[in-house]
């Protein structure tokens, strides 16, 4: 433990907002992955090339001290009825959930609820551009799925998971890279042509 | 106070629910006009006109009690970077700001954020549709106003406000209905065209 020469504790900014970011949001997994395309979507700010965002964690806020500043005192994590991102690209809406694996195999959709999915086919009705982000963390392998296909396994399979050579089938591999970290807005491209 | 034969509170979970809601938006005013919008945009998605969802206010968490469900003990509002609403209709992706005031003269723009006004230039640079709702809560009147008109007076006008005058000049009113509430879309649809 570092100490200051009163005698004080240490503690440097970004520790303490790394810690809150992590709290923010700590009902997903994969936070590694979730800051990668947090980053890819600011260089994607940044460069004009797009406008996505994550939607803020929806919290159910119980009490609040207006006595002090408007602090909540108790509130619980709500799971998203939509999806984590949205946002636009030359002038395409883009509607995306990013999830992250550690099975090796294939990638399960017991985490994606029924409101998602109702969400993102209500998406592809309405002409936007719906897709999954996943990681094979085990693997460090990302890929690019349109919503399309893991809704028609969702519904139509008995197993809950799509199996890792059916998202190498009909999905892409995006490599990683460092200015965006995850350049999937190449496979929008793709599909939009 | 409604009291059961044991002596205990009678507090119905609609009551309970309506507070929470009021303390999750605490830092908004206008909650009835938002909760207009809310329903009409729940009114969309139900006759699958359009995909449109209210943003979750972002929250800062600070500390989080996992020996209890991961109760949320202490935690701040945080002022949203973008705007309040976002989603896809006709394949066009819409963007926008509910606003209300009860100024009856005009429009003021001291609570609407440097980071809101970036964002929608942005949002109109790539080809999304982006605008404000705007309540004059003592006159009863809604008006759709296209967010190029609100960003032109908020960086080229020494006063920061919109004179009624030109906000019905230049914006639309909306007739307050029943299904939906507030029917925003037909002005898309006219900026559309």
């Amino acid at each position: 433990m570092i100490k200051y020469p009163n005698g004080s504790e240490f503690v440097t900014k970004q520790k303490t907002v790394k810690k809150h970011r992590h709290l923010a949001s700590a009902s997903n997994r994969g936070m590694a992955f979730e800051d990668a395309i947090n980053k890819s979507n600011e260089f994607y700010i940044e460069r004009d090339v797009a406008v996505i965002t994550k939607r803020p964690t929806p919290i159910n806020v119980v009490k609040v001290d207006y006595t002090k500043k408007a602090k909540i005192t108790s509130a619980y994590f709500e799971k998203q009825s939509t999806t984590d991102y949205n946002g636009v690209y030359k002038g395409y809406y883009l509607d995306f959930e990013a999830k992250s694996t550690k099975i090796k195999t294939s990638f399960p959709l017991n985490n994606i609820t029924p409101h998602q999915i109702k969400h993102l086919e209500r998406v592809i009705r309405h002409k936007g551009i719906a897709f999954f982000l996943i990681e094979f963390a085990s693997l460090h392998e990302v890929y690019y799925l349109n919503a399309k296909c893991v809704i028609d396994y969702y519904k139509h399979e008995k197993r809950k998971s799509i199996p890792l050579s059916d998202v190498r089938k009909y999905g892409h591999l995006i490599k990683r890279g460092f200015c965006p970290i995850y350049h999937y807005l190449e496979f929008v491209d793709k599909y939009i042509k």
